[in-house]
C-alpha cells in the first residue's frame, strides 16, 4: 500500500466513479480511503471539492477539512449548504476551527460563529480571545481530567464514557476541586496498574505545563525537550484550561520556518503555495522589498559620484568595486542567517549581544584577512602576467584592495549579526533582516570604505 | 510551577547541595526535578555534568542524556565509568542511541557498541545499516504488535506484560503470521471496546505506513497530514520492522530547517550552538564558501577590465554598476529562497520546473520593469537638478540603466529559481544555492548585460 503508487490509482478510480454520479458508489469509494488520500483527491479535483466533502460522514469530513489548504477550505465553506456547514464546523476540533476562523475576514467569522451550537460557540469565542501566536490559540478543550481520589477502575470507566470526544487519551490530567492542575499521568500508567489502586498513588507531581499566554515557538521547544505527545495549558491561577497536542506544534514549526525562509530571502510571507498563488499576488509580495532595497542601493550611485574625481584619475579602481562590495554583502548575509537561526531556536538571546559582537569582530578580522590576502595576491599576480592593466603602482592598488576587504568584511559581520538582534529588541521579526537587506546596507558602506582606503594609499601617487 | 521562575530557584539550590557533597541529598534533589530541568542543570554546570548523570537512576539518566547537546553527551560518555556507560547506553531508546552514535567517529562507535548487550547491539547495528536521513535511522523497534485473532482482553494483558519496554503504547500494531503489517489500532479503540471482542473486529485495514528507505523529510509531511503520534515502518515486503514517533520527527524538522537556514546564508551547517562552537570552528565553517564566492566574484574584475575602454570614454557608467548588479542579486536571492522553501515543504517538485520557469520569467519582466522605470526616472530627475553630472546624453544613460535592469532582474529570477531545482535534480541539497551564491552568479552576468546595453545605446554618441 505504498502512498505514491496508490495516488495514481485512486485518482483514476475517482474519475470513473464521479462520472457515474451514483451517490452511494461515491460514498462507499471515499469511505475506503485514508483521510490523507481523500484530502489529496479534494485538492486535485477542486471542481468536485464540495461534493466530496458533502459525501463523507461528518466526522470524516471534519478530519479531511482540517488538513486542506486554506483556499480550498474557503471554497468549500462558501459552496456547502448552511446545514452541512454548521455540522462540519461543530464537528471540527476547537483548535482547528480557531485556526481556520483566524484566516477569515471578521465579517465572515461572525456569520460562521452563528452556525455553531451554544457550547462550541463559547469555546471558539474564548480561544479567539487569546493573542495570535499564543499557546491559547493552539489549545483544545477536549481532554480528560480526573481527580486524585478516584480508583484506576473509575478512571477507565470515565474514559470509556467521555473518551470519544477527547482529542487524545494518551495522557490523562489530574486536577483538584478548584480545577487546578495537580499532575499528568500517561494512559500506560493506568493500564499497567491494578484497577483498585488510587490515582494519587500514580501521581508524582512532576509535570510540565504551558501557560495560555506562552509563545507557540516556546511550546515547540518544550515539546522537543520533554518527549510528550500532549501538554496541559493553564491560566495564571494554574487552572487547567486546555491541552496542546504535538501534531499541532509540528504544523506551527513547519509554517514558522517557511515564513522565516521567505522573509530571509526578502519576500513577504506567501500565504498560499508557490505554484497556486496568482502571479499578480506573487509580484505584490516581492516588489515592495525590492523597491526599498533599490532605493537603498541608489545611495551607491550617489556615493560613487562623490568619488568620480578619484575614478577619473585612477580608473583601475572601478574594476574592483563589485568584488569589494559583494564580499561585504556575502559575509553579512552569512552572519545574519547564523544569528537569525540561533535566535529562532533560542540558542542566542538578546542578552548575548555583546558576546555575539565579540565573536563577529574576531570572525570578521579572520575572514577579512583571508579574503584580503587572496585579493592582494590576485592583483600582484595579474600585474606580473599583464603589466599594462594595473600600471606601475600595482602594489599600492593591491594594498588598497586587501585592506578595504578587511574593513568591508568586518563591517559585514558586525552589521549582519547585530541587525537581527536589534530588530528583535525593537519587537520586529529578526528574519526580516534578510540577506538582501544586509547586503544593500553593506554595499553603500563598502563603496565609502574602499575609496577612503584608496585616498589613504594612493594620495600623492595616483590620486 | 512556571519554568522560568523555577530555573533560577533550582540552579541556586543545586549549588548549595553540590557543595555539601552528600550523595543521598544530591540524588534526592535531582529525583524531584523534571527531566528537562535536570537537562538544563547539566548544561549549565558542565563541570558537574557527569556527576549529575551518575547520580540519577539509569532510566532517568537515559531520558536526560538523550536531550542533551552533542558536546555534553560526548563529554559524559568520555568521563563516565565503563560500567555506568554500558548501563546508560543499554537503557537509551534505540533511535536515540543511533542518532548519538551517528555523530561519533567510527573508532569510538566500535568501542561503544562493544558495551551493549547482545540484543541491543543487534538492534543498533541494524539501525546503523540504513542510509543517513532515512526513516530507518529514526525508527525504534520498541512497539507492541498483536494478532487479529486475539481478544481485547488478551491484548490488554499483553500490554501489561511488555508495555514497559515499548516506546509508545498509544498505537498498537496488528500483524499476521508472517510479521506483515495488517493494521494499526489506537489504544483508545481497545479501551472503549468490550474485552471479549476480537482484534479483527476493530481493524479496518486503513493505515498509513512508512518505508525504511523513505526520506525523513517525507515522514514529516506524512505526520503533518495524518494526525498520528506514531507511524509503523515496513520493509519492501511489508514486514513491520519498527515505528517512528512524532517527537523524533519534530527534532528532525527543527534540525533540518536550522541547517537549511545556515546553508541558505552560505555557511556549512554548524553542529553546535552558535555561542558554544569555538571561534576557529566557526571560522572554518564560514571561510570555505566565502573563498569560493570570492573566486567567482573575481570574474567581475576580469569582465570589467574588458570594458575598461568604455569606462574610460564614459566614466559615468561606473556609477551605476553596484546598483545594477545588486538588483539582479536581490531578485535572484528572493527567487531562490522562495523555491528552496517550496521544494522543502513539497509544494514544488522537479517535474514542475517548466511551470516555475514560466512564472519566474513573467515575474522577472514585471519586477524588472518596475525597477527599470524607477532607475530611468532617477537618472532623468538627477540630470534636471545637477545638469553637470550626467552631461547632455542623460536620456541615453537613463535608458541604458532602465533596460539593463529589466535584463539583469530577469536573469536573476531565472537563475535564482532554476538553480535549486537543478541542484536537487543532481542529488545535492537545494539549500546550498544560497542567496550569496546566486548573487555572485548574477553579479558577473550583470556586468556583461550592463556594458552590452551601453554599447547598444551609446555607440556613436558617448562610446
Amino acid at each position: 500500500m505504498s502512498l505514491a503508487a496508490n495516488n495514481l490509482g485512486f485518482q483514476e478510480q475517482f474519475e470513473l466513479i464521479i462520472s457515474d454520479e451514483d451517490e452511494m458508489n461515491i460514498h462507499e469509494f471515499l469511505n475506503n480511503l485514508n483521510i490523507s488520500d481523500v484530502a489529496t483527491l479534494v485538492e486535485d479535483n477542486e471542481d468536485h471539492a464540495t461534493k466530496i466533502i458533502a459525501s463523507l460522514s461528518v466526522h470524516r469530513a471534519a478530519s479531511t477539512f482540517k488538513i486542506l489548504e486554506l483556499n480550498v477550505q474557503k471554497q468549500i465553506i462558501h459552496e456547502l449548504q448552511p446545514l452541512k456547514t454548521a455540522a462540519l464546523l461543530n464537528e471540527l476540533p476547537a483548535d482547528d476551527r480557531t485556526s481556520f476562523l483566524e484566516e477569515l475576514p471578521t465579517e465572515a467569522v461572525r456569520e460562521l460563529i452563528k452556525l455553531l451550537n451554544h457550547e462550541e460557540r463559547k469555546i471558539t469565542l474564548s480561544l479567539l480571545g487569546y493573542d495570535e501566536g499564543s499557546v491559547g490559540r493552539l489549545m483544545t478543550p477536549d481532554y480528560i481530567a480526573v481527580q486524585s481520589d478516584w480508583t484506576i477502575a473509575e478512571v477507565l470507566e470515565h474514559i470509556r464514557e467521555v473518551g470519544k470526544d477527547s482529542e487524545t487519551i494518551d495522557v490523562i490530567y489530574v486536577i483538584n476541586d478548584n480545577g487546578q492542575l495537580v499532575d499528568d499521568v500517561r494512559i500506560r500508567e493506568f493500564l499497567l496498574s491494578p484497577p483498585e489502586r488510587l490515582v494519587s498513588e500514580l501521581t508524582d507531581g512532576r509535570y510540565i505545563e504551558l501557560n495560555v499566554n506562552d509563545d507557540q515557538e516556546m511550546a515547540n521547544q518544550v515539546f522537543k525537550m520533554n518527549n510528550r505527545v500532549a501538554l496541559p495549558v493553564v491560566d495564571n491561577n494554574n487552572i487547567l484550561v486546555g491541552i496542546v497536542t504535538i501534531d499541532d506544534v509540528l504544523w506551527v514549526a513547519n509554517e514558522e520556518f517557511s515564513e522565516d525562509m521567505q522573509k530571509m530571502g526578502g519576500t513577504e510571507a506567501l500565504e498560499e503555495p508557490y505554484l497556486e498563488i496568482s502571479i499578480l499576488k506573487l509580484f505584490k509580495k516581492r516588489v515592495g522589498w525590492l523597491i526599498v532595497l533599490f532605493m537603498g542601493e541608489m545611495l551607491t550611485a550617489t556615493a560613487m559620484a562623490s568619488y568620480e574625481m578619484a575614478l577619473d584619475k585612477a580608473l583601475v579602481l572601478s574594476l574592483f568595486i563589485p568584488l569589494i562590495i559583494s564580499s561585504g554583502g556575502n559575509t553579512g548575509s552569512q552572519a545574519s542567517s547564523l544569528i537569525i537561526q540561533a535566535l529562532t531556536v533560542g540558542e542566542v538571546t538578546l542578552e548575548d549581544w555583546w558576546n555575539v559582537m565579540r565573536r563577529e569582530i574576531v570572525s570578521g578580522i579572520l575572514l577579512g584577512t583571508v579574503l584580503g590576502i587572496i585579493g592582494f595576491s590576485r592583483v600582484v599576480i595579474w600585474a606580473q602576467i599583464f603589466p599594462d592593466v594595473y600600471g606601475a603602482h600595482y602594489v599600492l592598488i593591491a594594498s588598497v584592495v586587501g585592506i578595504s576587504l578587511i574593513g568591508v568584511v568586518m563591517f559585514g559581520t558586525i552589521t549582519g549579526s547585530m541587525l537581527p538582534i536589534l530588530l528583535k529588541k525593537l519587537g520586529a521579526d529578526p528574519a526580516v533582516s534578510s540577506a538582501p537587506f544586509v547586503a544593500t546596507l553593506v554595499d553603500v558602506t563598502g563603496v565609502i570604505i574602499y575609496f577612503n582606503c584608496a585616498y589613504l594609499f594612493l594620495k600623492g601617487t595616483m590620486l
